[in-house]
């Protein structure tokens, strides 16, 4: 057999350059996690009886390549049309998508900052710029934010909203304006649009039909509890679906399993609206909770919130972060220069809750 | 509200000439489905038993961002070294990180032709050119095959062994050599390798120890009866794996009902190489039978057949594949110069394979 040593190093040389996403960590099951902002709820008990009902069969033929039934019952959920709808291998993957049909490599992409680490990791791996547009104080929109993507030439823009990891909610009319002014495709985030408050009536698939340039990404990781199945999809004009759909995805992006359990998840709107509810009465309890300790909470429309310290509470974030891990506590510490000083802390069950506030109230007693 | 009217049109320009892939049918339940491959037999009892016990924390939590205890699983059957193992979402996804690993969009992609249509879809998408060598007459690999990758500069080549279509196994001399010789990364797609007849002793492992430029792809969407599930790996050296699994994958790109299964399914050995077997049996029962029927098929060391009915028999390949489907019996042709005259035909259950006989038998006596 012959084997020549290979001269040539191997992979793209960019890529030494890029630093990989770093996930939060995943510890052992007897620790509180509050540090990746899953529902404090498991699925619904119907999403468990369609796992039961798996034949094997559906585990041994490969899956429907578009997941109509699961795109069919999405798009009545949001009166839109089946075309309207992409099914991704988590929200990731729509992200991903959306470079790949929107990006040539060397043009910039639209964001805020700060914002979800993996819009710059995938940006980058794409061999896009970022077009950074700071929010401003109180976590809001800045007024000439597409004003200066457009001047970037921006193809997409990626944007959270409800915005992580402040919490904080763009209005109706400010997502409006922004997705009139950009020239490129908006791509709005909503991973967490299941905890806004109903009475602020925010929903943004009416946008859909007006702009057509503006796609929603909508997950199950978070609002249905179903984190480990990665699942979720996108909405946006058929123009915008079509060429994800059928180009650029990989074939059999999303497994039977996940189809399946998917419908079932999206049928029991009534189990997940009540771990909707749950989460925003934890939410005003904890965001009190945590005010008493003399922290600072932004305000938050998300399943998790930022809170800070106030300057005479003897631990900083950092450090306090150390020590509730110490203490089996997860949560969540960003090295970014306007986050350092605060940490992001998802919104658990009540016990959860509790022995958080317990802890954090020992620590800075101590 | 403001509404502009969007000037640009939206959408990378190169991609509104690529076409996408186009999977096999997925007809309903009751059609005789010998069209893409799947395992005649469903998957391990201790699969459905794993399934049957996923907790709901394991849907709610995030999973494993690594896979670790599958991959662990995976590299102790091969004897390699966890860090020498990638879990990805189905083969496809396998596939994809390869481009965005070791391509840069406008360099060469090595393959040989025919084969699997979704690394020529795969390769425009990244903006890749494909460095095509032919097959020879008998489906061999040319022996110039290294040499004209290496001159179109490829950084990375893309070739099924066994062979899809036809079936054929390259020798591991040949695999070796090739190796050997070829600049860049070599990516074996071993998709059909379980189907291979263990007197023959082919196991291409122990090329990675060899060859830093080797990558293997497995699946266990054929061999483990897993096509739903969607779930796949890569063998190779650390330096191959490592800059795929840490930075260009999706951060959650396998989910948790997948990682347990398919952790199940590696473990019953015994059950997975009973179908094995049983396809084993009923290839030569099928190559006979079609034999019989004056059909010419070419030697297969895979779960299908590529067969062309000799000149004398009245139907051609597509009349007969349009027949056949009109008789509730599905299998592939390929709008293709060198296979329009051929059928793959997966090699199903022994009723499966006896419908499919006595049908053809029926269709070129009439």
């Amino acid at each position: 057999m012959i084997s020549t040593k290979k001269q040539l190093p191997l992979g793209r040389l960019y890529l030494r350059e890029v630093e990989g996403y770093v996930p939060g960590a995943q510890p052992c099951a007897d620790a509180i996690k509050l540090n990746t902002n899953e529902n404090p709820f498991p699925p619904s008990p119907k999403v468990m009886a369609a796992l039961a009902g798996i034949p094997p069969r559906a585990l041994q033929r490969y899956p429907d390549p578009l997941a109509n039934e699961f795109r069919e019952t999405v798009a009545r959920l949001h009166r839109l049309d089946r075309d309207q709808v992409i099914a991704t291998n988590g929200g990731d993957e729509l992200l991903r998508l959306a470079l790949t049909t929107f990006v040539d490599p060397g043009q910039s992409v639209g964001v805020v900052t700060p914002s979800y680490g993996v819009y710059s990791v995938m940006s980058a791996i794409h061999q896009a710029h970022l077009s950074c547009v700071p929010l401003t104080a109180e976590w809001g929109l800045a007024p000439d934010t597409a004003v200066r993507w457009n001047s970037d030439g921006a193809p997409l823009a990626l944007i959270t909203n409800p915005h992580a990891p402040s919490g904080a909610l763009f209005s109706l009319a400010t997502i409006d304006r922004l997705a009139a002014e950009f020239q490129g495709v908006l791509l709005i985030d909503e991973a967490y649009i299941d905890f806004v408050d109903p009475d602020l009536k925010h929903d943004a698939t009416p946008l859909i039909a007006k702009h057509s340039n503006v796609v929603l990404l909508r997950t199950l990781s978070k609002g249905y509890g179903l984190a480990g199945l990665r699942l979720a999809y996108g909405l946006g004009q058929t123009c915008l679906i079509r060429p994800m759909l059928t180009k650029t995805k990989d074939s059999y992006n999303v497994d039977g399993v996940a189809q399946a359990l998917g419908k079932a998840a999206i049928l029991d709107q009534q189990y997940a609206s009540a771990s909707w509810k749950h989460v925003r009465q934890e939410r005003i309890r904890l965001t009190r909770g945590l005010e008493d300790l003399r922290f600072q909470v932004a305000p938050t429309q998300t399943n998790f919130i930022l809170t800070s310290p106030i300057s005479d509470v003897c631990l900083d974030a950092v450090s306090l972060y150390q020590e509730l891990q110490k203490h089996g506590i997860y949560v969540r510490w960003f090295d970014d220069d306007r986050l350092e000083g605060s940490l992001r802390i998802s919104i658990g069950n009540i016990d959860e809750n509790n022995a958080l506030l317990s802890c954090i109230g020992k620590l800075i007693a101590s």
